[in-house]
């Protein structure tokens, strides 16, 4: 009897970790990727400025690959596809501001024409291979996001991408949990579900309730200039802004690059409702009275070069802060981005400006669902296996938990890593096997030239600095020619410690010396090492410090 | 008539910062001092280990210092000791539990014996030149944690250190408001309070609610083994968990050095009750059942030399985590260590145990009062002038709105900036000048020594790491030698990269020849300028990154 194929997901990214999702669902030879997303570096990459995942398993795989869907258009979930489609030129399918998004993306890296993007509508089904994808609408904090219900001949799954249950979102139109529950009722054979916010309890607010409170702040701002700093692609944030603006007599301008590429996407395909004459040019703002204006802006993580973080350091071209300024930050901090942010409010304080921050201040809502409206999810699509995804390890464990409490069976619950190759039919699931998977860094323009020894060289340069000590050696004698040179950078402050500097010369003296009566004469390699050992433990002793030592031996 | 003597105040530490606080108070020739702590370096400090006040006003006018009166032995009020003792050994004051710390700290530092400790008590009164101190009782996460109310001949100032109100602390006493009530009726010229909180509304809850939580958790954990992560320094902590301990019946042992000793000098000075038989050794912890013992361990911030890190990433020497364990982090992430807390969360979660670490789950509470708690001070104490202090800036802000809404004139209210010395007398007060003031980071044995520029370099290294380049020229005909040898760290992984650098030995080449040619002999800083320019532009233009360039050229 030949042996029965099975369906295959892994996840080269989304796992663990939150950012740089990518999964992957393999049948006999058909190959569908979901999402294909960046992360952004953490303390552990000095000088890395994005990072992606693996994707060999892919390349090697190219010609099986029938294309890459995206759920929605975060960072996260798209920000890889330069990359990922320079090496794996497959149709990518997405709904129309997501392609939106995407098309600007490509188009900065020069590759949008021989890119093969197709739109995709919530409520309609795509045909890949042996699989057929059905979209469906969802809601998130990007409009236009979408689940995808993947039937396989093993059976539906259903992958949520980053999803909440909004009964009342801005573009008018619920989560599809009908659809879901028709699903469940016919047979769910996985749940790939999002377990940002497994660890919450409870039920995340509508993105609603968050216009209401921007209407109560413009309302009682009256001679205050408004300054509101949320995601660029929250554009139902944004809209929500213009909404209070209009009600309240003020004029919009926008401040920082990716708010500006957002909303003329997002008004040119219609995803914005921005009466006329509302929205004026950053520069036009000093033409009208404070109290008639409110600057949309893009640095509410505290990003350094961010608009916001400029105005408040005093370095933005337009705009200048007063204590007339009242300024929202519409966000919660992404985790690592705390003290960035907190630097950032202080400043402005310190300019006078009165700034709302508190997420008690009900000025921001989460975009992923609860650990109550994750319940719904599991309870409407009833499936046999669940594989929690978008998390870091305890997110997938407390979605584990909930979904327990759901009654999915614990063997049939899977925390995967990256890579883990999870084989499923109708009777049986199991782990069977790895593909390759991992962080690719992104510095510059190098994609994986930076490793393991460069960022290991990095954080040591950045810990302790460096000492290079050049001796010159005449090659015929074997003598020293003349006295060591001292280069140092990051290790102390050369002016201030010339007996340092001048003893550091003489015990590397003196390990030349060393080495050259001890018949070691011209193995430049024994002296290298006995300069490194003296200075190494003549300088720990000295300072308790560690710099990286290099030693050049120059030849003449 | 001659000018009147005034009271003046000012913080060297503690401003705009949660960290290193020290303030000064200054009548005429008399000068004392209120804590003396460090503060943790930031991301814009590479390789810095602590940060401590700059003392350059107090060491200027040694003769005139007092003492230094400490309100409580956390490392932000005590840490900078001795370092500051080595350049003015002058007197410190403390409660019993404060100085045991201190003792501990000097003794490390080989300085104890030379120093001048003094016990001071609660309830008690301390004359210092012109300055008569009370020591009032307070609340803290540590034990005897005190105010001072200094009288000084323009009136009375309220000094409150660290403190929440507990009405039910574990060591049996509640702050004792009273006697600010009773200073508050005499007339309070100035106060100084804690602002760590002032963003919260509300109350901190008491100490002694977190011992309920632990007694239900240790109930309901019948078969596992516990571990409970706390800061070393919260005694009555870990006083709760032998509490819950005793009750439950199972063996405590500790992990960490910092637990080891704070542990040790509380129970020597009496602030623990420990019953006999209840304190195991950590590694006789294998010869109970997992579900009679619980291990005490530092680490709650995740730092990763700490006990709990090691336990997480399985370099700990006795524990070894298992699926049997139950791990409770009674403490909250400290603005900065959220991402290694929850990297040692996710760590314990693979390893399959159970982690009670969310705030929600009442596992901690705060050692700093909440707003409500901040107004009920400004309430009994009722002073003319308010200075908050102890926080960001946004914190003293914020605290002033409280103050403002307490009857506070806002004119009265002073925002102070670090060095700013405030002057004060019953009639007025206001800003007069600036002392020095900043911040002397200690790596290693260095203090003071690494500066500005040693950590642009150090950043600068981090970011892209180094190239240096050395070229051998004839000093006689001034010709190049050999080929310009090239040492990259932390740039590109070299032996991936040897187009690149053979690339970089071309261009250096060129820049030497073409300075060379340009008559420039013999002007080695112009040839090392020219390299710099050349290479730059050629690595941006290939890499979009800037390693920092070495240039060395030998003479021969």
């Amino acid at each position: 009897m030949p042996k029965k194929s099975k369906l295959k997901f892994m996840a080269l990214g989304g796992l663990d970790e939150i950012g740089k999702n990518m999964y992957v669902y393999e049948y006999e030879n058909d190959i569908l990727v979901v999402d294909s997303g960046l992360a952004f570096p953490d303390d552990e990459m000095p000088g890395i400025d994005l990072v992606i995942p693996d994707i060999s398993y892919l390349v090697k795989n190219k010609e099986r690959v029938l294309g890459i869907l995206i759920t929605h258009g975060h960072e996260d979930h798209i920000g890889a596809l330069p990359y990922v489609l320079k090496e794996l030129n497959v149709p990518v399918y997405g709904t129309n501001l997501t392609i939106g998004l995407i098309e600007c993306k490509l188009r900065e890296h020069g590759i949008l024409k021989q890119c093969k993007l197709n739109k995709i509508k919530a409520g309609s089904k795509l045909k890949l291979g042996s699989f057929l994808v059905e979209v469906i609408h969802s809601n998130h904090s990007i409009a236009d996001s979408v689940m995808f219900a993947i039937h396989t001949p093993e059976g539906i799954v259903i992958h949520t991408g980053d999803f909440k249950i909004d009964c009342t979102p801005i573009d008018g139109s619920m989560i599809d949990l009908a659809k879901l529950g028709e699903l469940g009722r016919r047979g769910v054979l996985a749940l790939v579900s999002d377990s940002t916010n497994a660890e919450r309890p409870g039920y995340t607010m509508s993105e609603r309730s968050v216009g209401a409170k921007f209407d109560e702040i413009f309302m009682s701002a009256v001679n205050q200039r408004i300054i509101v700093a949320t995601f660029a692609s929250n554009i139902h944030r944004v809209q929500q802004v213009i909404d209070s603006a209009v009600k309240y007599g003020r004029k919009v301008a926008v401040s920082g690059r990716s708010m500006e590429n957002i909303l003329e996407v997002a008004s040119e395909l219609g995803y914005m409702k921005v009466p006329q004459g509302t929205v004026v040019k950053l520069d036009e703002v000093k033409k009208y009275p404070p109290n008639k204006v409110v600057i949309c802006t893009t640095g509410s993580q505290g990003e350094p070069m961010a608009a916001l973080s400029r105005m408040a350091m005093n370095d933005h071209k337009t705009i200048e802060i007063t204590p007339n300024d009242l300024i929202i930050i519409s966000a919660s901090p992404i985790p690592g981005n705390e003290k960035m942010i907190s630097k950032v409010i202080d400043e402005l304080f310190k300019k006078g400006a009165s700034v709302i921050y508190n997420s008690l201040d009900d000025v921001h809502v989460s975009g992923h669902g609860k650990s109550e409206e994750l319940k719904i999810i599991i309870g409407l699509t009833k499936p046999k296996y669940f594989i929690p995804a978008h998390g870091e390890h305890r997110h997938l464990m407390m979605h584990k938990r909930l979904a327990e409490l759901m009654g999915v069976k614990p063997s049939n619950i899977f925390i995967l890593g990256l890579g883990n190759v999870l084989e499923m039919d109708k009777d049986s699931a199991r782990i069977s096997g790895n593909v390759p998977s991992g962080k690719v860094l992104i510095d510059g323009l190098g994609v994986g030239d930076v490793g393991n020894i460069v960022l290991r060289d990095r954080k040591h340069l950045a810990q302790d600095g460096l000492i290079v000590i050049i001796v010159t050696i005449d090659s015929a004698s074997g003598e020293i020619i003349s006295d060591p040179d001292i280069i140092s950078r990051g290790f102390v402050y050369v002016r201030e410690s010339e007996d340092l500097i001048t003893q550091i010369k003489e015990r590397s003296l003196k390990a030349i010396e060393d080495c050259l009566a001890d018949g070691s004469r011209k193995d430049w390699g024994a002296m290298k090492v006995a300069i490194r050992s003296q200075l190494n433990a003549f300088l720990y002793q000295k300072t308790k410090r560690s710099p990286m030592l290099l030693p050049v031996i120059v030849e003449v």
